[in-house]
């Protein structure tokens, strides 16, 4: 049973892997699943059977950027406060959309689309936003430095505040010279809030 | 001098008229200079003396609909406590604009085209929010009940955190049954933050 379900493993991996190849290059009306196909020297049905859609494939391809993109800025600065974490993380996350924006337009245009569409891994990049806010504030809590009653509604209010330069949707319309000192002033307003002894 | 430019003023303020009643029926694309020409019994050259491009005058017509629809709605509850006029008139500018959503689909196109061009009534839009959300922070350090070091930059940051819930970009592809519990979580996160007596 196991050499199987490996070998497709591997088989959609590889069509992952050509396939955000060519979206990065030509765009995602660029580049059709037969293209996919014929750089892998596969049956469009082959691909059909991995990824029953173009869009599909797309959410895969922004699941698996999403996922690496998050967990790896999350875990920097794990010594620092909650505060100072907060603050940075949150800019560290925006500034990796904006480097996308700038150098992979292709791939931004691909998140943009899975976060209008609402695909699956729109929603997978909001709850790992929305863990990530909730690790923060449970460090924060445990350090004494954030106070609050409720930290699964803290986390997802606070995860909404910074929507504003963390929602593609946001990031694709911005004013870039503002974004950062808007990232700062959140990060001000979310640390604030969750610094407040007396809040309710 | 005075009569021709009371003349000119009309004739814009009739041409928005037209050109809106136009628009909300049949959609932006739905809808030429011609035809709002036609609807006025009037040539298009002469619409193009007043707005220069169809975008201008859409621009104009969201301009006048979201004064409005601010304006409207900032004024209610004048006597209550900031923090409760700020959760409730971020909720009623929402509900605003889920209306126009629903109701008036393609007014909300038209605001949301506007929106993601960055034409000046979108400025107009942001600018409105934040000088609101800026006389509901003068109101609470007025009353003793909010602190800040910088109400510009509070009034900035709040209008930021409100944009999950405020932008018509967000609002387009928004999950509705959560909205309003994501308003009221914004709001309490806001005035938490402004009430935080040790905040910087």
């Amino acid at each position: 049973m196991r050499r199987p379900r490996r070998k497709a493993e591997e088989t959609r991996e590889d069509i992952l892997q050509a396939a955000e190849t060519l979206f990065r290059e030509r765009g995602i009306a660029g580049c059709s699943i037969a293209d996919i196909a014929q750089a892998l020297s596969m049956s469009p049905a082959n691909i059909f059977k991995h990824f029953h859609s173009k869009p599909a494939l797309v959410d895969a391809i922004c699941e698996r950027h999403i996922r690496h993109l998050v967990d790896r800025l999350a875990t920097l600065d794990e010594q620092a406060p909650a505060p100072t974490r907060m603050a940075r993380v949150a800019c560290n996350i925006m500034e990796a959309h904006l480097q996308d924006l700038r150098e992979n337009p292709h791939l931004f245009e691909m998140i943009l689309m899975v976060s209008k569409a609402n695909l699956p891994s729109a929603l997978v990049y909001r709850q790992k936003i929305e863990a990530l806010f909730a690790d923060l504030i449970a460090q924060g809590m445990a350090a004494g430095t954030y106070h609050c009653k409720n930290a699964d509604a803290a986390s997802q209010s606070a995860s909404a505040a910074f929507a504003s330069v963390l929602h593609p949707a946001m990031l694709a319309n911005a004013d870039l010279s503002e974004l950062h000192q808007r990232c700062d002033g959140l990060a001000e307003l979310v640390n604030a809030a969750l610094q407040n002894p007396f809040a309710k």
